[in-house]
């Protein structure tokens, strides 16, 4: 079982790489067993349709977007807008460390305009990665509500675009516009 | 020479519909040929390689961006916020109702991550439509510099991307979002 699901693991972050290198077109089971450098047939034995592993490309997306919990709970300090701005540039921080997660996940975003059955997952799981920041914050006390953090989601989700494709040149890092949006987003 | 340039523009739209439809890799000349009901060797004639293609479409959808200059310059009003945010409800007006060329841009976009060439030509084109914001600011007096006008890029890239591919349920409209973002950037 164990076995099984390291196996599922190693085959959807294949998928993740298939769909950063070649798009949500290049995305088959024959290429995702290609980059796991699995036998041909075994990515359709595990999601036996595409939707099937879109869904798990999905899941393990939200598994690597994870934060360590621990980071995250051992954290002694007040709630205030410095902190909320820490745990920015850290989600910006592990976004731009593993590229071809967020990469994918732009391709699958781009997939569900196409597809209703990828918007449906997909959908669904940004929906309750939004509700689970607000209930962070609003457990810890953080500042920011509903409107702040979708105003968050929106202005990093174009951050990250710029930064993992084409830069534009504003004199800012990436650090600095996290911290320009703290500043005068959460007011 | 007219009439090229209408094919030219045909074609360039009929590929910006393959982009939006299929993604970076369903871009064919043989796709883009049946797209636009063109003879099969047409697109090859007018853009010889996937680079020329590619560049002709950045060109047309920065045509297809582009605001009419008579109603920007019929605007007989003071350069303030409220004028400011008129602009960009037009801008998100226009990439609402066009979503082929946001969703082509998008797709070019990811495609830069993976070539060199698409990265070269649509960074020089976005870094243009920057300084040309930057400018038009400037010039009309209205409130924003680099700064804000960066956040804003970031803010309303995430914005539609959200509209035009599975929006998240955050209880507020577009245009809402536009109102809290000139409200909140703009200072």
């Amino acid at each position: 079982m164990a076995r099984n699901d390291e196996r599922r693991s190693a085959l959807a972050d294949a998928g993740i790489r298939v769909l950063a290198d070649q798009g949500a077109r290049g995305l088959t089971h024959r290429a995702v067993d290609s980059a796991a450098g699995t036998p041909r047939g075994t990515a359709s034995n595990y999601f036996p349709t595409r939707d099937d592993l879109i869904s798990a490309l999905v899941d393990r997306i939200g598994e690597r977007l994870t934060p360590d919990p621990e980071v995250v709970a051992a954290v002694d300090r007040s709630p205030d807008r410095a902190l909320f701005a820490d745990y920015l540039h850290d989600v910006v921080r592990r976004l731009r460390a593993d590229p071809h997660v967020s990469l994918a996940l732009f391709e699958l975003r781009l997939e569900a305009a196409r597809r209703p059955a990828v918007a449906e997952a997909l959908g669904a799981w940004r929906q309750r990665a939004f509700q689970a920041d607000l209930a962070f914050n609003a457990e810890a006390g953080l500042p920011g509500g509903r409107t702040e953090i979708a105003l968050f989601h929106y202005a990093i989700d174009g951050l990250m675009l710029d930064q993992l494709t084409v830069p534009l040149d504003t004199g800012m890092s990436a650090d600095a516009v996290v911290d320009e949006l703290v500043s005068r987003i959460l007011r």
